[in-house]
């Protein structure tokens, strides 16, 4: 088993994560082989796993490999395999995704993960389970923070796991929100596990590795180049139930990762903003396409529960405003309610005349509406009653 | 003629508009039969036409309507009717939808008016024949009354009529901005044109008055009584090609206009809001339905052009960020350009490494790169080009 592990992270270097030919091999032969065949082959037939920048080609990749996982378990995590126990098994989803997409190497190569670097005492796969991916613009604006942190609170506080990457704006609110419920959340990196990017977060990721999880794909060490946000991407999209937008700019990476869901089959929720802010003009772009299934809209917690839970157990609540008293009359008793004055007393004649009903039907339901409460008798005629029936006077609708 | 008119007239106070019995027998038997036939019941055939609250019995409905008839001269406004050139043949539409909705009588009763009160001095099928309903919340927020502002200001703009109610809020400020464009709108009231309902927008009716029109299905001196908005909601959505609701809170009346539109096969178009915000969540709420079609969500007066106008000659531009000079590049050129740094050079092997692309694929593509002004040769190595490549620092996406 740990040659296994070990063999696996040494193929984690030949190419970037994702990569299908590599990916591939693995699968047939078995990581062990795959790397003692590179080896023989030497730099030809694995020309990265040997090209780090240095005069490298005298370093044996196992035994950097093993150095590697020397060096991992000194920081305290661990390298999780495929042939673990804890290993996440949807993530084999990404082989369905693989050439989606366009001719861009990123959609071609989204084979899953070799293995993957876990900071966090939980395990991985209970972990995600049961996990929902926040996702959005780094350039949050104070709506997005909190819509973000509302929604990593709420996802927490029932009980899901929350996943986003480590970046400042939605991902860092999603954190901190879900933090702040005393629940787990995971960042998923595009660097190693050990390495504070941005700076800033150091004391973020300390919490996440304290109550969730820190995960990469690349090694303690790795940097956190531009295209490796996009491979990346792919793995929150597949470790989770969905993914929610929270605020995209038009060019967004975020709106990749939900695009990634919706080729996995994920749920792909997107929450709406003011169309005067350029920060939610990706989400309103995704609500506007016409996807098979569409984006959904969604405006809280509960109808994101609604979306990735089982139906009938997170049911959300219909929207809808504070009940009235007027709520339980029929049409024709509610427009001869709202037609009756507080003060001056009408005539059912008056009365139907004002509510545009039947004379007949007046001059039946008015004394109806006194037993009920909605109207008062005054002489002849009848005025509204102060409660709970309301007044008649005109008001638009 | 002006018989039919006076007869359109007195038949308007036998019930309230889009009574449906009433609409089919005046379609069937003519206006002058069907009112003569009720006036020789008397009061047993057409109970509320006598029932004015007065001691009406005596009053003869012919007389009655030509005393409308001449008030309505008297205040500048006339009488349009099915029977002119310039009554709007799309209010027939309304025939469709009587009874759909539900067993409320305003859902029964959506018959196309009798006759409509018109103050303005365009013709009134000219005005509605290239026309857009924007429709919302009294109680609209800041954002609610710019964006509605904004969408009347760019329809006036682009050549189309504005269509809202008269109230408080989104009406208001639709109007105002078609006004502000110079551009022609119509307030379609639940009150006689005469009235100004609410007070506060005397002067605001008499802009429109002189740019636009104001329209009512109710004689001068009808009050504005509750469930006449409703009524007059089924006017807004047949006389224009789509409504365009801008705010509503989750009992808005404004979202029964919007499900008007949807039945009559109009254009439902729908501004998205913060998810923060009361004023929104009937407009969420509309996007959230299963409707079919759904509602279309839309950002701005490009895109309701684009639903609206005929295909090609009002398409929205597609939404996008600003161009970068890496937008050019491939993926792979992409990559290189990021990997470089601004000052410290990368050999062709160091910049492969970071890129994560083959290394011969650096060595082929890094001399093009300076040559396209995206990379600079330092000694053995390359840097970023100050302009127009950027830099190669991490970040994410």
């Amino acid at each position: 088993m740990e040659q296994v592990r070990t063999a696996r992270v040494a193929l984690s270097g030949v190419a970037e994560p994702g990569n299908l030919a590599l990916w591939r091999r693995v699968s047939s032969y078995g990581p062990v082989a795959v790397l003692e065949g590179l080896v023989a082959q030497g730099a030809a037939g694995a020309p990265s796993l040997f090209a780090t920048g240095d005069a490298a080609e005298s370093i044996d990749p196992g035994r950097r490999a093993a150095e590697s996982l020397a060096l991992t378990q000194r920081l305290g995590a661990r390298v999780v395999i495929p042939e673990d126990d804890e290993w996440p098994a949807q993530l084999d989803d990404l082989l369905k995704i693989c050439g989606k997409g366009g001719g861009d190497p990123v959609d071609r190569d989204a084979a899953p993960p070799l293995c993957l670097w876990v900071r966090g005492q939980q395990r991985l796969d209970e972990a995600l389970a049961r996990s929902v991916a926040v996702v959005g613009a780094r350039a949050a604006s104070g709506y997005g923070g909190h819509v973000a942190r509302e929604i990593g609170y709420g996802l927490a506080d029932a009980g899901w796991f929350v996943v986003s990457g480590g970046a400042f704006g939605i991902d860092a609110h999603a954190h901190r929100g879900a933090l702040a419920a005393g629940g787990g959340t995971a960042a998923v990196l595009a660097c190693g596990v050990e390495r504070a990017y941005p700076l800033a977060h150091a004391n973020l990721f300390d919490q996440i590795t304290e109550q969730g999880l820190l995960v990469s794909e690349w090694a303690p060490g790795a940097d956190p180049f531009r295209h490796r946000f996009l491979i990346r991407n792919r793995v929150i999209a597949a470790a989770t139930v969905g993914t929610v937008l929270v605020e995209a700019g038009a060019r967004s990476g975020a709106r990749q990762t939900l695009r990634r869901a919706r080729e996995l089959g994920r749920r792909q929720l997107v929450v709406p903003g003011p169309v005067t802010s350029a920060m939610s003009v990706g989400n309103h772009e995704e609500l506007r396409q016409p996807y098979d299934p569409p984006a959904r809209l969604v405006t809280g917690v509960a109808q994101i529960l609604e979306e990735v839970g089982r139906i009938g157990s997170d049911l959300a609540p219909p929207v809808r405003g504070p009940d009235q008293p007027r709520d339980r009359l029929g049409t024709t008793e509610r427009r001869l309610v709202e037609a009756l004055r507080r003060r001056a007393p009408l005539t059912a004649e008056q009365a139907a005349a004002r509510a545009g009903v039947p004379l007949a039907d007046a001059v039946r339901i008015l004394p109806v509406l006194v037993l009920s409460g909605h109207a008062e008798r005054h002489g002849d005629g009848f005025v509204a009653a102060r409660r709970p029936g309301g007044a008649g006077s005109p008001a638009g609708a």
